[in-house]
């Protein structure tokens, strides 16, 4: 950290890796999505909040265990008074930090939404950027069940509200305590930071990507993939990788039949017993609400990265195929999930305060969406250029610009410094609709010229004329001044 | 920064000086506030872009001079690789490493808008915070003149979309080179770092505030304030105060008037005379459009911060007083600003890349909305709330929930694990309109019991008769089951 660095007389423009930039069509994209999951969020009842993107280190409970360095996995720094401070890594720490903050004045359960940026201080890879874009919902002070079917459905709700059909996505479903109950019968120790539980929980996590016979390796002696890198296993007996394997592979048609598959399993755990109870409850408020195995499934492979969940925990997952930038055929995989953290809140109250919630990847959203050719409705037409002919004329093109904007049309006047060839470029450039021309002839007239570059260019594929070409009549008309906005009007209409 | 910290056990839940959360109403607020802006931006054919939160320090143009350390402004931190980047402080300087970056893609002029939060490592004071939200527009490409008159127009635009009556704000413009014309003729060297320089703007920027002889004060030997505190003066000779308080008092009812008088007080200077012609095309695009003094001035006390400007500035004002929050009459003063930079892109290329722009800060103008009794519409009704009155009973009451939810409703069930007390007190934090209770009872009969909490606050103060009162009758109605929706929407319409 303390390398020197010369200041360079003429910077690069340039963005630290895993950053991104997000222009136009992509921008408003993003936005009508945001639009559409806050709508569900809102009909729910959840009330927004924003937060700071700079917290306090431990604040975030992002300081190394028996350090005291915050984790290199976010981004901090230290404020004048010598206090660590980070860019939060997701919203759900602010959130508890805000909810403990405010205790004693909130309603509670407590019921907010929250989309914003998040920062992760990690190795960045295709797709994979260390700023990005989340959509969380969360109640807090809610004990497990039905606020844990609710979050389910819900989103089941957002992913239909933004145009992905039933059968494209499923919400899968586990409980962290089954999990425990499995490690508790298989002699694996389930503290958070026993490296074996973690080979364990990774290994099952894979059942979906890996198929069967690379988990048993995984949690045998090993595995080596296709690449020739081998993983290291977690070394467990044979009877322990098949009980592991039954667990993993207890999913069925319906929701009775797993949970009851699953229940054998666990059957004399009390932590596992407890964890089957939390599913019912949830299964029997899918099933009165015909949240059926098309929507939700409960699916005991389904781990989830994050430590600090203690009870259900929520996937959402797009199951259709897409085509990739190189023409594979991939699944979208995993936009979104989530879960029960009854001990975030406890960290600063010391008392418990149960809490559940989700949070949507708006970005792989964008992606799926994208791929599924559902974003059309969030285009906006590009504005009418009015070219500049004669630079004394200026306040004229300024007057109809404004008279377009006047009528609900994006207009604007060219306000570069260049010619008459640069200024067709520019508006082909922005694929604007039209462009108005009025040079010295038409106004004499009191006329203006309008091209419309739609028509143009289809037109321009079809003439063999090249006299009529050359001569650019093609596709544009000179109407009186008057009727500028009406003339432009109807062009748009017909491009529609 | 080297200094140790403990990390604690139990972690207090805060924020670090000069952050902020944002809830409920305000933030609905500022959406609706974002979007009546970007509305306009839109019309005038401005496309979106979004930007990291983090670049690259040399990038900001933030490193401090001849020292390789960044700038104690900004939020500064080292990457893995031991360059350091800094937490954006403003949309501005982002955009030229954009545009720098991608300069050949760009369509020229580039006309981009981008709405986010910018962090000044600052001190905070009341209503500063070291995280606030801008809403810029920016041309880049684009000559003096005519581009600087549309980011006028537009701010005025902006204003009034936003609910800010005409007479209620002011754009107030000036030219960076006419003081360099002034500071010329009374011998101040205009390097951006020579002190005296600095404290002659800074005196001028206060005309408003302060008056006449104050400033002339500050010019000449320095300035006692009412508080005692002792500012250094400017130490100017008497016939240079005179000059350049005859500069700063020279803005007059007209437009032409005000420009006719700056031009004999520049006249001589060739910087002078250059700022004056970019400020007469404004002034002629003005008039066509028929903005005239009550939406923009030439006010040449306006001076603008920042120091990469380089030609017109503008600022925008709000002109009403209200009073804050200790009762005081005061003006909000500006929110919102810009002007032109024509150096900014030219840093990354080496070729000059003219550019212009405003920034409206969102913060400011909420508060003044707020002031000015503006904010009705950003309000949302609160959900309805379903109680539980008996748990096993939960997926009926969900089926409640879901039904209004289905007819545009907000709706919730109660998700907490408390009595009816409790659940009554939550409905009353929330702000809930209705509450629908289906106990035993009720259930047996077919119906539900609403209870109308609008109404019910309304007559807990009308009624003498206590008995009618703890019976709880007062404002609750039984209903069929199948006319809840039906109900609750006659509920909404009345107390609408």
């Amino acid at each position: 950290m303390s390398k020197k660095q010369k200041k360079p007389v003429k910077p690069k423009a340039r963005l630290p890796k895993g950053l991104r930039d997000v222009y136009g069509a992509e921008v408003r994209a993003m936005q009508a999505m945001v639009e559409k999951v806050r709508r569900v969020y809102e009909l729910y009842g959840f009330e927004p909040l924003i937060t700071p993107a700079l917290e306090y280190t431990d604040a975030l409970g992002k300081f190394l265990p028996d350090v005291d360095r915050p984790n290199a996995g976010v981004f901090s720094l230290q404020d004048e008074d010598g206090q660590w401070m980070s860019l939060r890594y997701d919203l759900t720490a602010p959130l508890a930090r805000y909810v403990a903050q405010n205790f004693d004045a909130l309603p509670k359960p407590f019921r907010r939404y929250q989309s914003g940026q998040v920062w992760r201080n990690e190795k960045p890879g295709p797709g994979r950027y260390r700023q990005f874009e989340q959509f969380d919902a969360d109640t807090v002070g809610a004990p497990p069940g039905a606020a844990d079917a609710e979050m389910c459905m819900m989103m089941a709700d957002c992913m239909e509200a933004l145009g992905i059909a039933r059968g494209d996505y499923l919400i899968r479903i586990n409980n962290r305590k089954l999990l425990d109950a499995v490690l508790e019968k298989i002699g694996v120790d389930a503290a958070p930071d026993n490296p074996q539980r973690l080979i364990v929980l990774r290994a099952m996590d894979k059942l979906d990507r890996l198929g069967p016979d690379a988990v048993r390796a995984l949690l045998g002696k090993g595995r080596k993939d296709e690449s020739g890198d081998y993983t290291k296993g977690a070394e467990l007996e044979a009877q322990a990788i098949e009980t592991a394997m039954a667990f993993v592979s207890a999913g069925a048609a319906s929701h009775d039949e797993t949970l009851t598959r699953l229940q054998e399993l666990v059957s004399g755990s009390p932590v596992g017993e407890a964890g089957i109870a939390e599913l019912r409850r949830m299964s029997a408020l899918f099933e009165a609400a015909n949240y059926g195995s098309d929507r939700v499934v409960f699916d005991p492979s389904i781990v989830r990265g994050l430590d600090y969940y203690t009870g259900p925990v929520f996937e959402a997952e797009l199951t259709f195929e897409a085509r990739n930038e190189d023409g594979e055929i991939t699944r979208f995989g995993s936009v979104g999930g989530g879960g029960r953290y009854d001990g975030l809140v406890a960290r600063f109250k010391g008392q418990p305060v149960p809490a559940t919630g989700i949070s949507l990847g708006l970005s792989r959203l964008y992606a799926a969406l994208l791929a599924l050719g559902k974003l059309e409705s969030a285009s906006l037409a590009a504005p009418v250029i009015v070219l500049v002919m004669d630079k004394d004329e200026m306040a004229g093109y300024q007057a109809m610009a404004h008279e377009l904007r006047a009528a609900g049309i994006r207009a604007e006047v060219y306000m570069g410094g260049s010619g008459m060839r640069a200024q067709m470029k520019y508006a082909d450039r922005r694929g604007a609709p039209a462009v108005v021309i009025e040079g010295g002839d038409e106004r004499e007239k009191g006329e203006v010229t309008i091209k419309d570059l739609v028509l143009g260019a289809q037109k321009s594929k079809e003439i063999t004329d090249n006299e009529e070409w050359r001569s650019g009549q093609a596709a544009q008309v000179s109407v009186a001044r008057k009727d500028l906005v009406a003339q432009i009007r109807k062009i748009l209409e017909q491009n529609r």
